[in-house]
């Protein structure tokens, strides 16, 4: 990483830190005017999206952005750059239910804190269950937060309801990926085959870390047109693909004091993960 | 209900149907491209968004439309009357797996769908997390239809991103009215007031089943002002708790068959209904 690289990528991470920063304290306030309880969801929704993370989403808006024109105003995208990483928030809460993960950007994860939060109170009945419910408020609540701040981006109105299909054409393939993900862990090994799991990275993850936020930049300057966005198609997925299959690695042989995340998880979850899958080809007969 | 009142809600159920249907074909073919096992997501989504409803959300997005002249063509404002019933369908989705129901608008709800599915293909695993996690994914994916359906609308900027606003703020007063609803169940009753209970209605059912509809209506139509939206929501947030309230009533004495929704499934789930703590209130020291 060169020096203007790495500068970049700290500057990129103040601007969403101080963005969402004020937003999420502008709905503390109209949460507490709700009703003082209510509280729990953007201070939790808060934390989760603010204790760690990247900002590789946001970075990448930003070079869609400057795509045609390297170098124009940050603090035009920034609200764009911000929703992206409440986008990964939310799907990340709701990733941990399913994933029962229980730690997360080195804190707990949403349903557990809601569990917890359960005990803390004395509530009566099941607080698994209340945890889990919780969490799919709090990452319900992100997602419009998401969509909320996308729509304090100034631009003309054909812009924004590209930006709005693109968006949702997102979410849409993220969910197919989530679908055909939960569906794999479910079988047994010997039913999936590479290609799975590569279609898997693809829609799960290529799509919406890569290739979504290089088109919404792309879409925020203005300054698109069919062929740069199939331009930045063309090594999003790629890309997207190799950054899970790191992700992976991590996964399994990374420094939890430094990836902020459990080691093996998706091993006791059953993912099923390209590693897994070439373990199991290689594996001689009698540990299959 | 007058003769042409029945006769224009039977004209929006039409509208919505053909709309949603053509929609939802879309999306299967979308699905199946990507890969054949993925046409579980739009038709589970399209059986329970077709198979029941008042479309009573749809109807006072009308009302809003017309609340400055009656009469205006019903096509320009047909993707609003969809999207709010996606939105509807999304609520339902997520709201039966926290509230564990089994049955919704006469057929089984999503996350007991998809545990079904897990035991009839045979997976491995637990089918009954495997059924909360993709009933989570269809919910997600519904939501993402209600804002791609609205971006459809062919409005001026100013008119598009207020829509956006007030719809993102919809969503986040029902994130706090479902909240306040599952830290109420887990209260003991002599915990709970009429005011906690009025205040969850206002929430969770006035803010998105009356006045959302109302508002977005009337800014489709291009002819709002904060004056008209105030109007509307003060006499939406009095008839949308009225609403809950007969809906709590259904709830304990209505006919499944005609209902669609099993009885007695709010006193199961421990929901501080209104008749609950009433009850509560007025037993004698025993039986409390």
């Amino acid at each position: 990483m060169s020096g203007d690289f790495s500068d970049l990528l700290i500057e990129v991470r103040r601007i969403v830190h101080e963005t969402a920063k004020g937003i999420f304290e502008e709905l503390r306030r109209e949460a507490h005017n709700t009703h003082p309880e209510l509280e729990d969801i953007p201070v939790i929704a808060s934390d989760f999206t603010l204790r760690g993370g990247k900002r590789l989403r946001a970075f990448l808006v930003l070079v869609g952005y400057w795509s045609r024109e390297w170098g124009k105003s940050i603090d035009e995208v920034k609200y764009l750059m911000t929703g992206i990483e409440f986008l990964q928030s939310y799907l990340l809460v709701h990733d941990d239910i399913m994933d029962r993960d229980e730690v997360r950007r080195g804190g707990p994860t949403v349903h557990v804190w809601f569990t917890s939060r359960c005990r803390e109170k004395s509530l009566l009945g099941d607080c698994s269950h209340y945890g889990i419910s919780q969490a799919i408020v709090v990452g319900d609540y992100l997602e419009s937060m998401a969509v909320s701040t996308f729509s304090k981006l100034e631009l003309p109105a054909n812009a924004m309801t590209k930006l709005i299909q693109l968006y949702t054409r997102g979410l849409r393939i993220v969910s197919y990926g989530q679908y055909m993900d939960l569906m794999l862990s479910m079988k047994p090994l010997r039913e999936v085959d590479e290609a799975d799991v590569l279609l898997v990275h693809k829609l799960k993850t290529a799509s919406y870390t890569v290739e979504l936020p290089l088109h919404l930049g792309a879409i925020a300057s203005c300054k698109y047109s069919d062929n740069l966005l199939h331009e930045l198609t063309s090594y999003a997925i790629p890309a997207g693909i190799a950054f899970q299959l790191r992700d992976d690695l991590l996964g399994l042989f990374g420094d939890p004091s430094i990836t902020g995340k459990p080691v093996g998880s998706d091993v006791r979850e059953k993912k099923k993960t390209l590693l897994v899958i070439k373990a199991y080809k290689e594996a001689p007969p009698p540990y299959k």
